[in-house]
């Protein structure tokens, strides 16, 4: 019966985008191509106002729509970044954008706001990526100390 | 023109309910609810295998949709958990469910795997919640050191 209460909800689960990534990255890539890549964040002016106080915060939280990804039915493993020498694992234990919902998270340093436009320091997304929601990074609620990762995870 | 070129994204901004949250909790409530709470999230069958290899991470972050949040149009300006007594804010300077696309972020110890269930600890999601993305929790790129926050994010 879950199957159908699920089904119910489907009609609201549709996104709109508040705005668009502008001088972001060229194209997915590894870290150091973009932790110190300053791009902008352009949100609908209509919105405007709902970022008023964002700028009190150092980091925020950028969820966006990896609208680059793979469309249609994703693999369910994958060898992570594509690397054959690392293990076969399933989507779900990577960050690869190609997933069921293409929506990437990105914690990142804000720089400054000007109105509607938010400048941001280390953010992985494409130039002309859909933004679908910001959030203020709350340290203790977004972050872990301790957390363990699997060693594949810092290898090159 | 930007707004053409979002536009013409939205067709395949539809998010698919990967999963579901069980033995949540009842209401959205404060973080002494929910930090220790034990909660099930039942992914679809069809997506079991591509959990494998998350049970190497303490911590996962879950993605849902908050299902019980206000439909329709949001106030662009709140005062945070609906206190007087705090700022009134843009709704993006806060974590309020009521947004123009409803999905909770939450980081979250990851317990056990069990096929298809996992069962996590310290889920900030009501009973019944849709699950639309289940990512790795990797300290450095989701976490930040020094982060500033506004006092009223402590305040009671």
């Amino acid at each position: 019966m879950a199957g159908i209460k699920m089904a119910s909800e489907l009609p609201s689960m549709t996104l709109k985008p508040i705005g668009i990534v502008r001088k972001g990255i060229k194209q997915a890539a590894v870290k150091r191509d973009w932790e110190k890549k300053v791009s902008d964040i352009i949100i609908n002016t209509s919105l405007t106002e709902a970022l008023d106080g964002l700028e009190e915060f150092s980091h925020i939280v950028v969820l966006y729509w990896m609208h680059q990804a793979v469309s249609g039915e994703v693999p369910l493993k994958i060898h992570p970044r594509g690397k054959q020498e690392l293990p076969l694992l399933g989507l779900f234990a990577t960050r690869t954008p190609n997933r069921p919902n293409r929506i990437g998270i990105a914690t990142v340093r804000l720089l400054e706001r000007q109105g509607n436009i938010l400048r941001v320091e280390g953010l992985d997304a494409i130039e002309g990526t859909p933004v679908i929601d910001i959030k203020p990074y709350i340290p203790g609620y977004d972050s872990v100390a301790n957390a363990r990762v699997p060693p594949w995870i810092t290898s090159r």
